[in-house]
């Protein structure tokens, strides 16, 4: 029997290097995983380079990359990936940023980032949304929030560019920055002129809203300015279905992978930072009844490296292990688990560590390795192989891939 | 002391995956091959995509890869192959089919697309190739038989293209397809019309010819019509000298694989599938006495893949593996053993799972792999490479690379 439907798992930023707190070993390394464990002994394993060796690829590139979209030819920046994951209809030539709310005091300086962690900002969002009006440039906007004060906007008109600075200037205590165009063209010149004009009339859309009003009155920071950076232009995606002529979903909390899976044209499956694991599991589940193909990413093992916390990042990786129990019951399930990059806790930040890798399903061959960690998984079967090669693997596996010659 | 000359033995279609009936292991796994185990033990192994990883190749696109020869440059379709590997001699720009004997009904319809799997046709073959007059296209053909109801055509003259179908019908019960121009060009429709001309000629001299009546009145079915495809033009090949430096001969019963290398210029040792394996071996031999490199291709594990006979596969593997000792007793001799692609029982084709490969050698390093399988040797000092590089591999080996640089 060949399996029939891919199961792509991804354990975001799950490589990582040896931790001094850990004895050191790496999380993986660490963790009690027999779950995953089982996985590997019953799978192939090898080790993958994201996007190349030593490249230190983004959650964009290298997620890009393992679904079969060679970044250097897809990436056209985060901000049409965050604002696509933020819900907003993304098209070829649009304009996204991402965007989050942040706090400025009667003189304007940023007194706060993020706006005092506003938690919901889908009123205000939708106040600036409608509010503003940009018609006087031809251009029109999207935006939309994102999860606590993240926002995503897109712009759409003739004669724009991506070409253009941030507002955000990175610290407090300071005003926020004058967009910029980065190059000469009246492109760049005319879009920095319409983020300027959005921020400023979001601003005074956002100081004079109900929400903030009441935000004050209680003491908290308001959401009263509108940062923006990342500027890209959303690029055209040739569907995952024409690519590999197979159906697909994403389940994926965060905005950023939910929106480079639907730029691709991966159904979306909503769900939020606080679904909890098992929900997400079972989401997943009934996903792979419906379809060919799920992308399903897991965050916090990322977030524990980016903050360096070692052992929370092992504790992290065991709940995952245990959530996936139920993917053992489906029959003519391919599974690929693997991370996206690694992000070691000892650099808090993304590495080009390749990234240990399972394949798991009826039709793979069978290798040693019993051991889903960073070093045992580089004594498999696979090798070593390149992200890129992810896919066409996969396809080959569910033998839906076609003959090159005769 | 360096090894000096290469023999490159491809056991077609030789890796596979885990099969029930061999209790979940591979043929190769399966096997039981003291002298592949003991080439694996004294030579240095890996594993290798013909291609690149999670391409599945054909036979004719791999071997091109294998010898050096990337097919993205240099494949332009089976049926220029074919037709040199059936002794025509094939010139750039010729246009070359794969062609069957099939049998037809007073009714024009196909009844058998084998012929009743006439034994030789050498005899109506000539008649045709000898009888079709297409001079008035300014067209000459070359039409020569195969093994069994196979043959090869190839059309040669001016204004012709490769872009036409086929008349095979592929299915019984219905009348040959006529075959058609598959672009908009001029040369296409032409050379649509003289297909179509061949066919018509070719179906007159056969259904008259003794060979067939004789076979009516016996009772069996007449080869009286030549169904073509795999429409190709012939290419343009710098020569394995040119390319390596070193000459070569090919010794393969399959007419593909005689023809991709009598294509690229090897000399092409005739062999027969039924020519017995210690026949071949000793053939192979003494062109290494004459030839500082011999291509070897032994077909019949892959057939036995296509047919889903996990069983059969490993005892033909043992089989093969017997007939390799001669090969110890050669001096100075570099093997390498691999398979073209790999063709796993379970899906009954073509894979892009890997195939396990070893360089035994005087001046190979030498790993601790002692068993030749596609997981033992996955383990090997080579780890995983691509066919691309395996020329370049085995030319640094035997000492007859250029350094590039100083």
């Amino acid at each position: 029997m060949t399996a029939s439907k891919i199961l792509l798992l991804i354990i975001d930023g799950v490589g990582d290097r040896p931790c001094k707190i850990l004895g050191n070993k790496t999380p993986l390394e660490a963790a009690s995983l027999p779950n995953l464990d089982r996985l590997a002994a019953e799978g192939i394993c090898g080790i993958m380079d994201p996007i190349a060796p030593g490249v230190r690829g983004g959650s964009d590139t290298s997620h890009l990359s393992l679904l079969g979209y060679d970044p250097h030819i897809y990436y056209t920046g985060r901000g049409p990936l965050e604002a696509a994951g933020c819900g907003i209809q993304m098209e070829p030539g649009m304009i996204g940023f991402r965007a989050n709310y942040a706090t400025v005091d009667d003189e304007g300086r940023v007194i706060d980032r993020r706006a005092g962690r506003i938690a919901d900002t889908t009123e205000i969002t939708a106040a600036v949304k409608n509010g503003v009006d940009l018609a006087k440039f031809g251009v029109v906007i999207e935006f939309a929030p994102g999860t606590g004060h993240r926002a995503a906007l897109a712009l759409k008109g003739k004669g724009l560019s991506a070409a253009v600075s941030s507002n955000d200037p990175k610290k407090t205590g300071v005003l926020p920055q004058t967009i910029l165009p980065e190059d000469d063209s009246k492109e760049a010149a005319f879009t920095a002129e319409v983020c300027n004009e959005f921020s400023r009339q979001a601003a005074v859309i956002l100081n004079n809203h109900p929400v903030n009003l009441e935000r004050k009155a209680r003491g908290e920071y308001p959401a009263n300015v509108v940062l923006i950076r990342g500027a890209g232009e959303m690029g055209v995606y040739e569907t995952f279905e024409e690519k590999h002529e197979i159906s697909g979903s994403v389940v994926a909390a965060a905005a950023l992978i939910a929106g480079i899976g639907s730029s691709v044209g991966l159904e979306r499956i909503p769900v939020l930072p606080t679904t909890p694991l098992a929900e997400q599991v079972k989401l997943v589940c009934s996903e792979l009844e419906r379809k060919d193909f799920v992308l399903f990413n897991l965050k916090a093992a990322d977030e524990y490296g980016h903050d360096g916390k070692a052992v929370e990042k092992m504790k992290c990786l065991e709940e995952v292990d245990a959530a996936l129990l139920p993917f053992f019951e489906i029959p003519d399930l391919m599974i690929a688990v693997c991370g996206d990059h690694s992000t070691p806790c000892t650099i808090k930040d993304h590495s080009a560590d390749p990234v240990p890798l399972i394949l798991h399903g009826d039709g793979t061959r069978i290798d040693m390795v019993s051991k889903y960690d960073e070093i045992s998984c580089a004594a498999g079967g696979l090798c070593r192989i390149s992200g890129g090669s992810l896919m066409p693997i996969l396809l080959d596996l569910i033998d839906k891939t076609h003959k090159y010659g005769a």
